[in-house]
């Protein structure tokens, strides 16, 4: 079986490769190549691992190419992030929308010469939700709630949910649609996305650096573990189409927690020296963009699927923790 | 006031453009300019006006022209139907998204060069609604129902309308959406829509010709007249910002009958003989893509802005009656 994962040098696609590698198997089926397509180069251990290939390049530089070659399965994760989308409105149409239909007619392409349509699961986003003047949004969002984006990272996501499920009703795909939550606890640098600092909170004073939050304790989001995104994503690949249910997007599991609430786990996992490097500074721009965000989240396909969130943000933390135990410098706040 | 209708070739952009000459005036401004672009040149009335200035050829191919030109409004009603895009794939993706997206970057480009943001309405359909296995449709959808399209043609709409959500919250323009319901009596010939059929019925009796009806009589639909149509997109295009609530797409006023209460109309105005002239065969093409969509619609955010459909299906057959007043060919069944 040979898997294509987009976006696969990035944190989540990178994880996603390790247990897919890890597993061997997908479908029931043996794992015999993984290509890791990137602006960046996979991680070192990915490299290694004599199934990977890696290929650097966007991605729309990359989908020319990839109609002479075939695919059981791709997870397409690549994608400009809803910060950098609102500083470069073109870079996301370019990176977001662009990429993403030249990925699937690349596909539709291989299905014209005969290959089966291959699996495709689409990393969508929570961030497809947001308030609209004409159409209140609940505070927490369902599976069968009104998009209305309030990004254009929210509105690349959404539309290119809508062209994964046309492909898919025509058989040039057979597409899944996964809306993230926001993933959290992220490891290394701030990214440009406006909900970095879900992690930064954490993962900074864990490291011993200060961390400035740009919203208040109140602010309430839905997020998940990398663990539990990247099981979800092989769930949702893996289920029968029958499983699925329909070519709609479905939201995977969210534990819906407040900023308040990820601070005091954060001193009951690491101790009140740890939460004392946190302290609130408002950033405008970050606080408009999360204040049109969804509150909380349910899951009701996941759930049927088999996939729950985290029992707590304390286990949020603990697996970073345990994910950080060969790199004591990301520790180094912890025991100091 | 300088207006682009594009589709302004077509049976509903020339009328909304002879509304807007007879008018003379849009948002309590004069009309000076009317651009009407289209892939057929407009009828000859409309050539007539010197106002009027005809562009014939594809959209995408005229975009790179438009970021040289000013507009104050645009009416981008082009499009390929869903017949068309059912059959063509390729066509339906370059006439719908490829050319809604060059339109709007070419707007946008004369924002960057100092143009204020030039209103747009957007015709979408009611054929962004559909059923999902994860969602069922209600019978009656509303501007706040999940659409789940069933065709390429409800995607590209649904798609374009967050497009155009987007760029008008970034300020490229000031955009509405508009759901148009399904047309009827349109005149002349069958065109490749699969909703053709509830214009045939009623037009091609009149002209005394014999009709096949695809769908069941129990077939229930949400139609509006070619009047009420152009109507609701000049009072989109006239509303306030705040009028028009959101940045979502709101459904045009809608008339929700069955093809039997459409025939009983159509024997009411136009006697037995008439309606005798139209006979049931099933086609599954066309009954399969009918079956997807919405057996009525609410118009909530319409009705605010004063719109409301036709009191009866009677009435919109007698206004295709008076609109044919000028063609006997196409009444000659009514009086023979």
């Amino acid at each position: 079986m040979k898997i294509l994962i987009t976006g696969g040098g990035g944190f989540v696609g990178a994880r996603l490769a390790r247990s897919l590698l890890a597993r061997g198997c997908l479908s029931n089926r043996s794992l015999s190549q993984l290509v890791l397509a990137d602006q960046v180069a996979p991680p070192a251990d990915l490299i290694a691992d004599t199934r990977v290939q890696a290929r650097v390049g966007t991605l729309l530089d990359q989908c020319a190419a990839l109609r002479d070659e075939s695919f059981d399965g791709v997870f397409h994760l690549a994608s400009a992030v809803s910060g950098e989308c609102e500083l470069d409105f073109d870079l996301g149409l370019r990176s977001n929308l662009d990429s993403t239909r030249a990925l699937l007619d690349a596909l539709r392409a291989r299905v014209a010469q005969g290959d089966a349509p291959p699996r495709l699961v689409f990393s969508s986003s929570v961030a497809v939700y947001g308030p609209d003047a004409a159409v209140p949004m609940p505070a927490v969002v369902s599976d069968t709630t009104l998009p209305t984006p309030q990004t254009s990272y929210g509105m690349h996501k959404l539309v290119c949910e809508h062209l994964v499920a046309d492909y898919t009703r025509k058989g040039y795909v057979d597409g899944r649609c996964a809306r993230l939550m926001t993933v959290t606890v992220r490891p290394g640098k701030p990214n440009g996305a406006a909900s970095s600092f879900f992690s930064g909170i954490i993962r900074e004073p864990l490291a011993g650096v200060e961390s400035v939050c740009p919203v208040g304790p109140e602010v309430a989001h839905p997020v998940s573990s990398p663990q539990r995104t990247v099981e979800g994503l092989i769930a949702v690949f893996e289920a029968s189409r029958q499983a699925y249910g329909g070519r709609t997007a479905l939201n995977l599991p969210a534990l819906n927690v407040t900023v308040a609430q990820m601070l005091a786990a954060l001193e009951s996992v690491a101790g009140p020296a740890v939460r004392s490097r946190v302290r609130f500074e408002r950033d405008e721009r970050v606080a408009g963009i999360v204040a049109n965000w969804p509150t909380g989240a349910r899951a009701d396909r996941a759930a049927a699927l088999g996939l729950l969130p985290e029992a707590s943000f304390e286990d949020i933390i603990r697996q970073y923790i345990a994910d950080c135990a060969a790199n004591p410098a990301a520790l180094k706040g912890l025991n100091s």
